[in-house]
């Protein structure tokens, strides 16, 4: 019963299998190979139109790297105050930014509020040199609450930000979870909704260790890949990170596990409402639960052996009886109907 | 009828002087000639105590090469949400510090609340590598809203980050106006309650172009040197700007270029409040008034030739009828007599 | 008849296994599992000291988050003008450090040279702040050139390095190979040699994309960590990093790899020796041959299937007859037989 | 007898005046008043074309500033290996670019030799992401030699750099001793012999402490007002920075003055080389001279109360006999003469 992170899970057996696969012979590293060569031609199907992509091994290489060819060192990033780029990697945007500064929206939801986001905006004068200048939005989808946008608030924000000449940014870490609860098309929830650049995550959703960065307009990439080795997140040999995005691709893979995950929370989630006491932070719309518990309840699980960590886990951690269920690719149904039987008592 | 800032102002004619004086001869140059010695000394006697004592040009470089001074690329700076760092110097120091991140705090009338810190310090866990870590607080004395920290405000929230291992700042742009406001002693409203680096500011006060970073615990400003010259910000012909504050603090000038300063605010905040329709927005401690004024008087100020920033002054800069008047060294008492004659009409 | 370079070829048998079998269950992220735990244990037995090991994937990362732990940002980072870290990272050390400036000091066969390296340190003078500051020294362990510092050598430069207060890093991409060339213990090849932190290569030598940086005063390392995460280098699902290097050393899977790989250098290297107007460019002493070879000998064995490139590969590449050839845990005697074969004609 | 360095020297006594005489009433601050305004005018008068110019206050902030606008993170910097920028500047190019990479090159008399640049830009790929990237070329004018660039070399060595994409600078910090030297316009010793910046000295030259930064290209100029504020280099009393290139500029003062120094120069070379045993290390130029003196001279020297450096002035300072004597706008010629005399025994 680990409901503690999406990433305490290893790797899906598909992905695992084309690692060994791919092992046969020598090929030409930092990218030469083939199954790198393919990767553009799979990404451009998958979005239905040219991209540039970049596979990284990390969530947090991803969001820094594409953040810091969106915006210059005197640029304003406009987040979620919540969000992971702004309170969850340690300063990564800023240091590979060269000093960018973060700038956190209030929302419901773990949703960034148009209103709010506008009046920033408003804050800023074009051409006043005491302030950093508005250079790109960043949203995380599915959000650090466990919900998804819809594709019209996507789309109002990215109008948004355009309308001043900002690039927009979509952390998807969680993106899969995210798409599989819209039920839209990648290209729809992203480029087609104003997104310019992704990260495309792979590892919370069954790879070892890769996510692609996509950028819609091949244009705006033409530095990343110097930014990507001078950050030492250039593999030598880019086949073993490649070949995962490719497996994890193929015949929707990452789609069903996707699925399979969102599944599982909803089965949860739904047991939980039916609980005497709990009560649902937000509304639950991808593979994250955030739940007020009674502090029997929780005892109780935590006896039966459930791990989760309470919310929110920074600082003191305390919570106050707030915990977060994440589900994976890996959960089993069993477990959660183990977790729900130990939460009844 | 100059009241939009006071470095509109031009320089005090003693410290013109003294520039004019100290130009006879060849000396050392970088800060190895006289005048740039005997600074340590006359800081040192100032502030009661052995300084290490670095002068600079500008506010935003007496700032940023402090901050850099006291927080790793990773750490994190609490400010005043409204703090000059924070909103007013283009992200100077992320850049000095190579990305370490600004945390803006709440606070009436420009000061940082110390509950609020309080509650943000327990936000972050020591060794929680994906959190910035707590560095460095900073404090604007006096504020951006024209008001002063009593020693005992100061007092408290160094004790707080004290508490916590974090180094204290204190941007004293306006130190000498906070100072003789509160009527205490350099060292009583600095290290004795528990600053520990202090920009100490002379421009806005009748310097030409000059700070200078105080650093009541030499031992800690081991590195300034190196970085100050990294920037930029070593004189070749150190002892024009070390001239600046040598006479800045000769025979106190600098104690009464603020006492007139103050009292020009005093006074026109006095009439002000007399006025029909006009309403402080936070107490007038310093030189600095903001205050919410009638279209009409503000029209009719305009049209009697009284110049002033509508507040806040960035983005729109609509400012909703609050004003921000600033007085200095140099305002004439005859100017705010008829400023106040403009505005009751 | 790949000699391309030994990250073209895959991953050793042992550690693809190693890693299918670490995917069981879920576990902590971000190295709170057993198998990363295990690696402090593993690492100090190695090196017969405690020691601090921060796994990361890519030598680049290794080399530029030690180097920036070293040295401050006005720090200057003394390295052969060949070095990987000079010439091959795209700036990396430049970028993490914020700014250090490398200095690249000359040598024959890849190796600095001591008198070279005392005159540049004569060069600097403590407390000048016009100057970078000597802050730190790194070897290349085995060379840029194929060829491997003895032992008395490393303790010579370290203690001339230490003499000056600079820290010591050695570039271990090779480490592997350097060892069972010297034929020294770890501990002998590093801190008891004066080398403060070793970037521990393991990716070049068999595994997918594995290195460890290990801080033998694990004092030194207090910041490491933050370092890091900052720059997206910490991988959620760890144990898959930790585990490439738990398999490496078990049963001294890593001294056998390398020592293969050396062997067939060898008798690579023995082999051109006997032909006509092939001159070794640098003795052959790890796992690298630099060779001149007559234009007919090197068309013939690109006729014949040899991959190889011409050296140096930078610029131009046009080598003027130069090749390198590189062989790995997994060239086979029978390919070294083949090229010796074609380069015979 | 001073001759250590020309900012030893105070402020020129028109530029004194010119900064009292700016001293009346008040005006906007941070470069909205008049005098600044007017700067831009006067340049482009000086340089025939338009240009975009900012004040700032040292010759480090000229020059990081310039080249950070012209160089990407992950860009290559080229410079005479003696260059200011390279050796004297504690890294300030690194740290404004943030990382960007200086590469020294070789050349007699402080010139950069054309065909070791020729060979330097070979050794780079395009799109090889290995490497940092060449992004422009530095050229000091007068050179650390106390030489000066013709026409026709700046020409090439700019062509050169053209070719390869690369932006061109001027450290001009004694451009004025260089332009009275060559005796050609501004505009021929710049843009149009294709510098792209140019970083307009007035410190050594008799200013107080004032540069500018020119753009030729306007629009290349974009984000340098940015960068120049982040940094702190935007001074609020602007006005004070821009009178004196103002006085400067007036009535041709700057030419005058730098016409004097290297009068003065030439009037002590010329008497060195009548001297036994005196040996110039390059010809003199401009406002500098480098000269190898028998030790009994340089002892009688010291002891008449002649001030000078040995030279090279870095690390042990040795000099091995060579001393490095400056001239200036305020060198008289009865110093010049009683050194000649006390040099002569």
């Amino acid at each position: 019963m680990i409901f503690t992170s999406d990433n305490a899970f290893g790797v899906a057996p598909e992905i695992l299998e084309a690692i060994a696969k791919a092992n046969g012979g020598a090929v030409s590293s930092y990218g030469g190979d083939e199954i790198t060569s393919r990767l553009q031609k799979r990404f451009a199907d998958v979005f239905e139109r040219e991209v540039a992509v970049f596979p990284v091994a990390t969530g947090t290489a991803a969001n820094a790297l594409s953040l810091a060819t969106l915006t210059p060192p005197y640029g304003a990033i406009f987040c979620h105050e919540d969000a992971h780029v702004n309170v969850d990697e340690c300063g990564a945007p800023e240091m590979f930014s060269g000093g960018a500064k973060l700038v956190g929206l209030g929302g419901e939801n773990g949703k960034i509020d148009a209103g709010g986001f506008a009046a920033a905006l408003k804050g800023y004068r074009k051409d006043d040199v005491h302030q950093v200048q508005p250079a790109c939005l960043t949203l995380t989808q599915s959000t650090e609450a466990g919900t998804v946008y819809t594709l019209a608030e996507i789309t109002g924000l990215a109008a948004l930000a355009h309308g001043r000449g900002l690039a927009v940014h979509m952390d998807g870490s969680r993106f899969a979870n995210a798409l599989v609860s819209v039920g839209s098309t990648p290209a729809e929830m992203t480029w087609k909704a104003g997104v310019d650049v992704l990260s495309f995550g792979a590892t919370k959703n069954g790879a070892l260790a890769a996510e692609a960065v996509v950028f819609f307009d091949p244009a705006r990439a033409a530095d990343f890949a110097f930014r990507r080795k001078r950050a030492g997140h250039l593999f030598s040999k880019m086949r073993f990170l490649s070949v995962q995005l490719d497996a994890y691709l193929d015949g929707d893979l990452w789609l069903r596990l996707a699925r399979h995950a969102n599944d599982m929370a909803a089965h949860l989630a739904s047991g939980l409402q039916a609980l005497d006491g709990a009560v649902l932070a937000s509304p639950v719309e991808a593979n994250e639960i955030f739940v007020r518990l009674p502090a029997a309840t929780t005892s109780r699980l935590r006896k039966a052996g459930a791990a989760f960590h309470p919310w929110p886990k920074r600082g003191d951690g305390e919570g106050h009886g707030t915990v977060r269920l994440v589900t994976s690719f890996a959960t089993r149904l069993s477990e959660v109907e183990a977790f729900l039987k130990a939460a009844r008592g």
